[in-house]
């Protein structure tokens, strides 16, 4: 595949609201395909598991499977190679004081 | 704006080919709309000036006019954003660790 269309399946998974969330609650540790359709209780199981193909095939998510279990781990390194992309490495530094500086001034 | 409103602007800028590489070209330096119209030469000036305007709604793309000329800044703050949003700072160093082992894979 090349780049572009591994960029295409990347930002595409990103475009929707959803499955931002569903990576929101992988932040800080792994979930299975159980929790998240509990924590996302509005939706049935189905649809959470076509998010999760989408965010898999993205390779935003990383599945490992533990006996009967999907365990669901965030992959943060699409998520750098955007930002490597378009901020440089000398550049970094100062876009995170200028990113906390709006933060304070939108909070 | 909702904050999900304002990200979703972002993602789906974000999500097309064509507009990431208008951001790739203004990543090293502000263009004018007529450089970035000569760089895109085989799109017509109209289809220029909609790709722009999508990155410009989602203030990925900042406008600053200078006489007749309408010059095209990289804003790089929504995208470091996506980047405070997954990555905490604590883990970001070891990120840009992995992320150039990666590249030296690959590379």
């Amino acid at each position: 595949m090349s780049t572009d269309s591994k960029d295409d399946l990347v930002f595409k998974a990103l475009a929707n609201g959803l499955r931002r969330q569903m990576l929101d609650a992988l932040k800080h540790a792994p979930r299975t395909t159980g929790m998240l359709c509990e924590q996302f209780g509005s939706l049935d199981r189905c649809t959470v598991m076509q998010h999760l193909k989408v965010l898999e095939e993205a390779e935003l998510v990383l599945v490992r499977r533990e006996g009967r279990e999907r365990w669901n781990h965030l992959n943060a390194l699409p998520i750098q190679a955007i930002h490597d992309r378009w901020i440089s490495q000398y550049a970094g530094h100062a876009m995170s004081i200028l990113s906390a500086l709006q933060q304070n001034l939108d909070g």
